[in-house]
Parts: structure tokens; sequence; C-alpha cells
């Protein structure tokens, strides 16, 4: 084995921390001695010990002298956890291997410095790309201190995300709709708009054994979603948040006394603006933020800026229908040259259907 | 090589025909003797030698006791050409090697039988799938009578063919939109309804040089493609057939005064009827169609059960827009349980864009 297999080994071991580490990264550690592999862990839990303490607590033989590859540049901070750094040292480790570096411009390369000073060998970019891409919710959410904002949707070959008649059982198949609880159990959050709300009365939870729920997001600009809606009479059992422009107390009270959070902002074109809401989220620890809006609201999001990967799912159909509703509504743009451009687009099959994914060009921050 | 990699070499012999064979096949032949390769051909043309033939012409040694490796059941009745069973036996050939059998039902494996009958071996079904895929309009149309109709568009992957103000320059890049003028080398006729030609005023020529230009169809039921329009104008350069539902012999004068041929028919939920237009032009060897169509004929030709094929575009791109054109409008379906089944999905990157292509599942003859 090299490097990159151990790396590698490392990243899946990082994968099993999804929707759990979160606002940390999801980290893996392999230890190798001698060509055998002598401990492995993961960083598992927000708050609980880090990949590299897991994998040295579960050597089965001493560490001294062994490499640990580790997905993410060790910490050298007090943070929740004390520093890896210190941890990697006192084990005797003799060369450490790292994928990604720290993404806090404060603090990255420091954790690296530290170990070279101790003369540990360390040797740095191994599969790299792998390693950042599966932290990209926390690279974005650590320089930008906002959610990374992933919208998903599910539509026919011809682009309609429901019949003429509103009917919308079902686009994509079984396996489609179980990877999207996958992406509820994976995102910190997630968010829909009110017209949803009004149509589907949708309760927005993940529905895999053990999965863990997103917290709700409801953009809602003249709260409108009714007080028996799915969403609201199980607020105390799963966080919901109500993000509208209206500062009536008695209405905000209302949704406040069934267990909601009501979050009053400006409005922008007509919605919340979309910009406040994530500076918002963002103190609240909401990294990441799965969209599921209708048309109305994802134009909204793109106009905004807000959005920074798209995930279609694509079903083998036709719906036809000139009043059908689809994906991305609102305005539009006014000419094909000016469409939101998308970039490092990747597809696969799922089932009978085809998921694209994409990460939106040039669009952070709203400077389309 | 084996027998696949010589047959894996008949077909891309056979390819070479593409847009010029029809309404014969494409058919390739390669004649093999103690392990070389003494001759190979292919139908280039209709009107033209068969593949069998133009491979014995080619061999560069005695065919006798050679094996010949034919992409499709050579025939075995007079057409347009001498059967090529005949020639097979003239030959000398001891064996023959058969990717797909003959679709018409009258004759299939009557060649087959001759060449066994005269003592030669017959192997078949080698490389069938590939085989029939490559004729997959040939056999339609020799079962049907009516052309195989392949529906292509282009969308970005928010489902909009044109931006809210109308433009759509352009959903593609570069290389998908040289990809469809081999499209229209490809298949014999390209429909458009009068909306695409009052909006766009559209050549619907190929491109490619030395390439085959498409009979134009026009599907007009009021007769109202202005006489300025290009398809109109160049009608004695490329044909141009207008489908229609009127009857006025003055207004299809001056249509036919420019050059067009004019087809009235019956009308079908306001427009023209689809399957008698099919039934028309199967008549007149028109064994394909690349149905360019905006959301309206694309609605009908679907609900009307003509299309065979859909190819779509997809570009990394959102445009967003509640009015924006979607690649099929019309009525639609009501229930999403009822959209139309697409089966057999491929999916391929072209440059920077996706292309799905799909079969219509159970949609022959209109029976959905």
């Amino acid at each position: 084995m090299e490097d990159r297999d151990y790396m590698a080994l490392a990243l899946s071991l990082a994968e099993r921390g999804v929707g759990w580490a979160s606002p940390n990264p999801m980290v893996g550690a392999v230890i190798v001695k001698d060509g055998k592999i002598i401990g492995q862990g993961w960083h598992e839990k927000c708050g609980q010990p880090h990949a590299e303490r897991n994998a040295l607590a579960a050597c089965n033989q001493p560490p001294q002298g062994a490499t640990m590859y580790v997905t993410l540049e060790p910490c050298c901070h007090y943070g929740r956890q004390p520093p890896c750094t210190q941890a990697v040292l006192e084990a005797g480790i003799r060369r450490v291997v790292v994928g990604s570096g720290d993404p806090n411009p404060l603090v990255a390369g420091k954790g690296l410095a530290i170990l070279r000073q101790a003369g540990v060998e360390v040797t740095e970019h191994v599969l790299e790309t792998e390693c950042e891409k599966l932290n990209e919710v926390f690279f974005h959410y650590i320089r930008t201190k906002r959610p990374y904002v992933v919208m998903k949707y599910a539509m026919t070959l011809d682009g309609k995300i429901a019949a003429h008649t509103g009917d919308s059982k079902w686009v994509t198949g079984e396996e489609a709709r179980n990877h999207v609880q996958k992406l509820r159990h994976r995102y910190t959050g997630i968010m829909v708009g009110v017209g949803t709300v009004l149509a589907d009365d949708p309760l927005l939870t993940c529905r895999i054994p053990g999965g863990r729920n997103p917290v709700r997001i409801l953009c809602d600009t003249h709260l409108h979603t009714p007080l028996t809606a799915r969403v609201v009479t199980t607020a105390r059992q799963v966080p919901t948040l109500l993000a509208t422009c209206c500062t009536d107390p008695e209405k905000r009270a209302a949704y406040e006394a069934m267990g909601c959070q009501v979050l009053s902002g400006p409005e922008r074109d007509g919605h919340v603006d979309l910009n406040w809401l994530m500076e918002e989220l963002g103190r609240r620890e909401i990294d990441s933020i799965l969209l599921e809006g209708g048309g109305t609201l994802n134009w909204a999001a793109l106009e905004q800026g807000i959005v920074q990967k798209v995930l279609a799912y694509i079903a083998p159909k036709l719906a036809g229908g000139k009043e059908a509703k689809t994906p991305v509504e609102g305005t539009g743009i006014d000419r094909m040259a000016r469409a939101i451009r998308l970039e490092h687009s990747s597809i696969t099959r799922i089932g009978e259907d085809f998921l694209i994914e994409s990460e939106v060009a040039h669009c952070v921050h709203g400077d389309c």
C-alpha cells in the first residue's frame, strides 16, 4: 500500500462522521507501523475527540515511530478539544501524511510547522482534491461564516417538477428519493418557501433510521404558514425556524408559542433578504443548508447569490405542460448569455434516474 | 482477432453510410482468409451496390474459402440490387458471420437458409444488439412504413430552452451544436412547427461540409408561414414540405409557386394530425425525422405517439423564469404517474454539455 491508499482509507473513515461532525470538519486518521495498520479512527461527533486521538486510542500496539495519515492538517489550538499536534508528538509519531491544509488562513500551516519543528517528517497534499471536496461545507463555512447552500430538485427530462395540476408523486424513483434522505442527514438545515408548505405540508425530516433531522428553515415573508402545518405542530421535536419580514409581535408570538423560532429581517425584491438570513444562520452554527425550494425561492436564492451547489435529479420521463412548474422560476435571466453558469459538473445514475451535480460559478457573496 | 472484433470493424464500416444509405440499412462487410483481412466494404449510398458486393470487389486475393462478416443478414431478393446471397455463393465464401437478422418478417432467415442449403457455414447474432441499434431507423421503417422520429432539444439544467424574453443564443456550447449538425445529416427529414419559423426564421440545413440536407417539414395548421421565410425562399434548393389542414387552393398555390410541396390533411386537437402525416411521409420514403419542434409541436408529437427517441442536450447553466419556454409544453399529463416513460437511457458528455438519449417506452402506433 502506498500513501494514497492509506489516505483513501482515512477518507472513507472521515466520511462516517457525515451529519454528526458538523460544524466541525469530517476527519479520518490511519496509523501505520512496519507496513501494518495499527490504529484508525475518525471524528465521530462534534464535541467528541478528534480523529487523531481516536486513531491513537485505537492502536493495537505502541504508536512510537509510526506514520499517521490524516485527511486534514492537525489542529494546534485549544477549541472544543485540546490540540491534536500535542497528541501526535506525545505518541511519538515519526511521520505525518496530510490531505488538505487547514482552511482557516490564521492557523493554516501552523499545525504542520509545530510538527516539523519537533522533528516529525511531514508530507502534504496527498489526495488533496478529494480531502477538500469531502469538507467543502466546512471550508466554505470557516471562510465565510455563512452556510454552504445546496439547491436540490427533481425534474422530468423536460424540466418539470410537477404535472400541470400540481401533482408530483413521484418524479423520481425510490432509489433517488432515498438518496435525498441521505442529504437531509448530511446537511445541517433544510430550507423551503411558504409556497411548498401550503402546497405539500411536508415534514422535512430525515427518514433514515438513526439519521439526523435537519433544522427546518421556512422563508415566509408575510407569515402565512398555517399554525396547523406539520412543520409548526412538530416544532418541539424538530427545530423549526421561520424567516420573515413580518414584525407584528402578536403574529410572531403564535408561532413561538408552538415552539418555532421566528427571525424578522429586511425584505429584498418582495422576499426575505437571503443574504441577511445566511448571516443570521451562520451565527447560529448552521454551516450548511439543503434548499428544497419551489421555483420562486430557488430563483431568489440564485439571484441573491447564496447558492454554492446544485443537485438536479433527472427522471427519464416527460410530463409536458405549458403550465407545469419548473425547478427555477421567478423572473429569470433575460439573455441566454447571462445564464448562471455551473462548473465541475458530474453525473451519476441513481436507480432509474440521473443526478447531475454542479457548483455555481463565481457566485460567492452575491458578486456573480 | 475473434468474430466479435471483425464484426466491430464491419460495424464501423457500416456507419460510414450514415445519411446516404437511407432508406436502405447501413451495412458493413469484412472478408477474412487465413486470419487476414482481404476485403472490406459498406453500403455507400442508396441505389449503389450492397456492402457484400463492395467487400468482394475490394478483395486483394481470391475470396474462395474465406469468411465474410456482415452486420445484416444478406438479402435474397431482387430489389434495387441483385441478391447478395448469390454474390456470396458465386465468390465461394465458406463461412458467413451475421450480426442482425433481416427485420422484414417475410424474408427474415431466408437469406441464411439459402446459404446453409448451399453448404455455407453460418454464425448468427454476433454483436446483434449493436447491429440492431445501428439500424434502428431501418428496422422501424421496414416494420411500420412510418418514419422513426427523434425529438431533439437543448435546455438549461433547469429545463429552459430560452430566456423569458425568447433569447436562446446559445443554450449549449459549440461542440453540442456541431453534434446537432451531424443529426441533420443522419436523419432524412427535419420537422418544426410554424411557431419556430415565425420566431427564428431558421434554414434547417446541414452545415457540415459535404453533408446532406434533410427534407424540411413544416407543421403549419393554418398556413401562416410567411412567403418570405427562408425555408420557403430556398425551397428550390432544399426540399420543403408544408403539412397543413388548410385546403384553400389559392393559399396553397402561393407556396407551391415558390417550390414547396403542400400536403393537406385532417386536423386533430387543433393541430395537423401527426399520425396521418407520418403515413404520408412514410409513403414518400422519409424513413426518419429529426423533430426540432418548440414545446407545442413536441407535446402534440408525444401525445399522438409518433416519437421513438428523445435526445436532450443539457447545458450546465440555469436560466430561471416562470415565463421561459420549456422543451415540451401543451397541456401535459395531469398526474405524474401518467408521465411518458423513457427507457434504455444513456448519457454522454459533449464538450461542456450533457446529452441524455432515451427511447420512448410503449409508444408505437399511438397505443401508449
